[in-house]
């Protein structure tokens, strides 16, 4: 891992315990642009699955790639704010109420996510479908870690 | 326009037109994604915003920029197939027939958009928040163009 992944990761982690003071979202609404942002890196990562199993398109993946990553340097945990520990109205959420109260712990696992996200950007400009299939799966294992301990359903 | 970002542009309108071949996905699917991909490209230009309204952030904002040329450059066309052109089940939509009439209209303005977010990424790699406001504002006056002509709510 060189500097800069380290700095994206840390960079990332503090985002999501710091949240965006800058930018007051309605709880209703953090649940509806979390999920937003989940969902639409889950539609990028199916692509990158697709391409490993498929046709591999490098400029696709690269996309991808960049979209997932995009989505982990985010700041995310401005969207996990007093309030959203469950549904509000039609906003359904899956987040277990643990998840407000091991903060150090998410972060470190959003810490994780970004580093796997940025290590799979670096393995989409190699271009080689092997690489990304690794640092692919790399990125799911971090997915994962957080909803096996903080998402009541899969 | 530097050359790159002509090529990231014309790239975008490309991925635009083509779709993804590789990844099939769901019409029902198609529309959850889709709607998920521009809420948060609406989360990260709303909080470009606060920045410019507010405190500055160089970093949030650069997050945030990558966030909105991320969901530009990831292939959009992919999620207007058949079959999206209206609700299925609980999945609404708000696009309106039209769109899926005029490709070659849809590819340029996505094109439009592609070009203003990496012009965005460039203003905010710049932390000159007068730049980045005018930068936003491009972004947003191609988010209109395209919802003027194809979004039948706003």
């Amino acid at each position: 891992m060189n500097k800069i992944t380290v700095s994206i990761a840390l960079g990332a982690a503090a985002l999501f315990l710091a949240g965006s003071a800058s930018a007051q979202v309605k709880p209703e609404d953090q649940i509806k642009y979390r999920k937003a942002a989940y969902s639409f890196a889950s539609w990028n990562m199916g692509k990158i699955k697709a391409n490993i199993d498929g046709a591999y398109d490098a400029a696709q993946v690269r996309a991808a790639a960049d979209a997932v990553a995009a989505v982990a340097g985010s700041g995310l945990g401005a969207l996990f704010g007093p309030g959203t520990e469950k549904a509000i109205g039609d906003q359904k959420t899956a987040v277990k109420p643990e998840l407000f109260q091991n903060g150090a712990e998410v972060a470190k696992l959003a810490g994780n996510f970004a580093t796997a996200a940025a290590a799979l950007v670096k393995a989409a400009d190699s271009g080689d479908a092997a690489t990304v299939k690794t640092a692919f799966g790399d990125v799911g294992k971090t997915c994962k870690a957080c909803h096996d301990q903080f998402k009541a359903r899969n």
